[in-house]
């Protein structure tokens, strides 16, 4: 390729206007390390613009619509055309992945997306390239910047999930419909990009299970801050018994561990292998400056030369059956032989508790566990025997702790 | 390039060891990712192997025998012959950088090192890629796994540096010769490569002003424990006032710092821009794993295609003149007057303080002091006038401390 760099964009939302801006100021700089300057030679709007034009003009087309219609289709007709596709949206690679990577290969083209996940923090990028050759084990984090900033209000002043989330979207950490966000499944689509990459393997949205924030009470958070940890929405990939896992659920954390300090907007991913031990990345998780600069890195990447198309290996098992530790929150009523009741149906179902808080109000008493690490279907058992127990004045509440400590 | 990727080895000590073993396991890996399959041809060892053969029958070139000599001989020869080279050695990019770039220039060849810096934790493709075309205006972080290793140990253990530096080098944590690492001049090297890539302009050696950690005395840790803060040595690349200071130094900082929770061998890098705010990323610096691992990545890059060499741009200015919030020990009569006779000096200077403790031990007292940030060479002007006091029972004692608390 010689010349200006001819990039269609599609989208012209805060993250497309802060793309055009950026490229605008720092065409120069472009040009300098990739030896093109790049230009803006057409904007899709939704209102304005002719994609079949914009696409005859274009060396590169950037996504930044969003959602999966129409820009699945812009896309595969835009890798098909045997351009370059930059895109930041990870409801498309999450869902049509299989799809787009294969009208790449096909197209020999590139597809780039590090914007998809984790906003600037260039997590694809060390995947992909920097521990390309490494066997990863796992890949988890903190993935939704929306669920950080409200765990992390909850903790700080008390209030609830739905006085945060009035905040947060008045702040503009929150969308207007933040029901992706809270409710776990924007987590699990960056969660379904990040495991097919670290793990070689087709990982669609179906195969991550997933759960939000929305259940979760200002007084778990204060217990919690009583013994120590600190809430997170975690999403985790990993290896297990020949298979992958890959989910997403609301976590307590130990203070030591390296993602309890993340705090606000902030993401933060973390990469495992027996080579490496571990690597974190951390960065700010949204915002259209944020995001626009990891588009122009992959534009860059793309001006400087090749990179391989992701190539996906054997499909692997998803495997569902995994141990968690849990935090047990109990209403029960306040008389003789509750705890001892409690202990029975634990042990039963060999679940070993790690520490408590018993506490009265009155007539009932509060009663918060966290127990050692156990099967969940052993756990979720035990949670149903509990609920049935004639002292108990609400529904049992759990939520998984990360039991280890770091350093 | 087609056919096997041919790597002629220099070198084959724990590192080299570890890349040779590395290459075995993952060759079939590394050609899923890229298309060709590495294999080593030739070994070079101190008393074994021939350096032109070796060069001949290769296609890459890496070089892990450390040290400037003959490490730059062979690397410049390699590029000149047109072999890409990947090296760990922070000493020949950080002496030598100015013509090792101009010859892979020459030879259309890449020159990668990303294991230079910060092990497995790739900072050196972060900052020449996904952040190229990002106008960054500081680069900071812990580039020495030996350094933190010991202040760690010595702020849990309350030991001295003399003993934690033999329980390090018992631990494989610190060389048998271990000047570099607690001397600073390892983080130098390292720090002169980041400002380099992050600034775009020429860095040497010489343009780094660095201190190590050898002064520090068990008290000051325990103090500082007391006053919330934790001991790092730092590394700081940060543009002033049109020019860059690139500085390596002691460093206290406050418990909300990002850097504050990275202990052991552990390194961490944090890099700022406007557009990104910060991004943070950590993991373990050394070990030949790590290491290896990190070699092989660039490796993977060479065959995965093209990347553009460093360029340099203008000579920016090294400013030396830069502003500081400090700690200061002092070891004083206990008498009337002390305290006012040091607040004067201070005052005088303009420099104001921020938190004092104060102890008796017998006759004498302790005070200890943080400031707030202020001109270096004011501070030392006030730091001389302090030793010549006719109270002050040892020389006075300062270490910068980062003031900015985060989150």
């Amino acid at each position: 390729m010689t010349g200006p760099a001819r990039i269609g964009l599609l989208g012209k939302g805060t993250v497309g206007s802060a793309f055009h801006d950026l490229v605008a100021e720092r065409a120069g700089a472009v040009a300098e390390v990739s030896g093109r300057r790049p230009e803006i030679t057409g904007v899709l709007r939704r209102s304005d613009g002719d994609f079949e034009e914009i696409l005859a003009g274009a060396d590169i087309v950037v996504e930044l619509i969003g959602g999966t219609d129409p820009a699945r289709d812009y896309v595969l007709r835009a890798l098909e055309a045997g351009k370059h596709v930059v895109t930041a949206n990870k409801q498309l690679v999450a869902q049509h992945g299989d799809e787009l990577f294969e009208a790449a290969r096909a197209g020999g083209v590139q597809l780039r997306f590090e914007a998809a996940v984790a906003g600037a923090v260039p997590v694809i990028r060390v995947i992909q390239e920097s521990l390309a050759a490494t066997e990863l084990t796992k890949v988890f984090g903190i993935v939704n910047g929306t669920t950080n900033f409200i765990l992390t209000e909850m903790a700080k002043t008390g209030a609830s999930f739905e006085e945060v989330l009035v905040r947060a979207q008045e702040l503009g950490y929150a969308e207007a419909d933040p029901t992706d966000d809270v409710g776990g499944a924007d987590a699990a689509a960056k969660m379904a990009i990040l495991a097919r990459l670290a793990f070689g393997t087709p990982v669609g949205l179906a195969d991550v299970s997933y759960e939000g924030i929305t259940d979760i009470q200002p007084d778990d958070l204060a217990y919690a801050k009583e013994l120590g940890l600190s809430l997170k929405l975690l999403g985790v990939a990993e290896r297990r018994r020949g298979g992958i896992s890959v989910r997403v659920f609301p976590c307590f954390l130990y203070g030591g561990h390296p993602l309890a300090p993340i705090e606000g907007p902030f993401n933060a991913v973390m990469v495992e292998s027996p080579a490496i031990t571990e690597i974190t990345m951390s960065g700010p998780g949204a915002g259209g400056a944020a995001t626009a600069t990891a588009v122009l890195g992959d534009v860059v990447s793309i001006l400087s030369g090749e990179a391989p198309v992701h190539v996906t290996g054997e499909r692997l098992e998803v495997v569902r059956d995994v141990a968690s530790s849990f935090y047990l929150h109990l209403e029960v009523a306040d008389r003789p032989g509750v705890l001892a009741a409690v202990a029975d149906v634990l042990g039963r179902n060999g679940i070993s508790v790690r520490s408590v808080v018993q506490r009265g109000t009155g007539h009932d008493a509060r009663l918060v566990m966290v127990m050692h690490q156990t099967p969940e279907d052993a756990f979720y058992t035990a949670l149903e025997e509990l609920a049935k127990l004639d002292f108990m004045r609400a529904t049992p509440r759990a939520i998984r702790v990360i039991e280890e400590e770091f350093n």
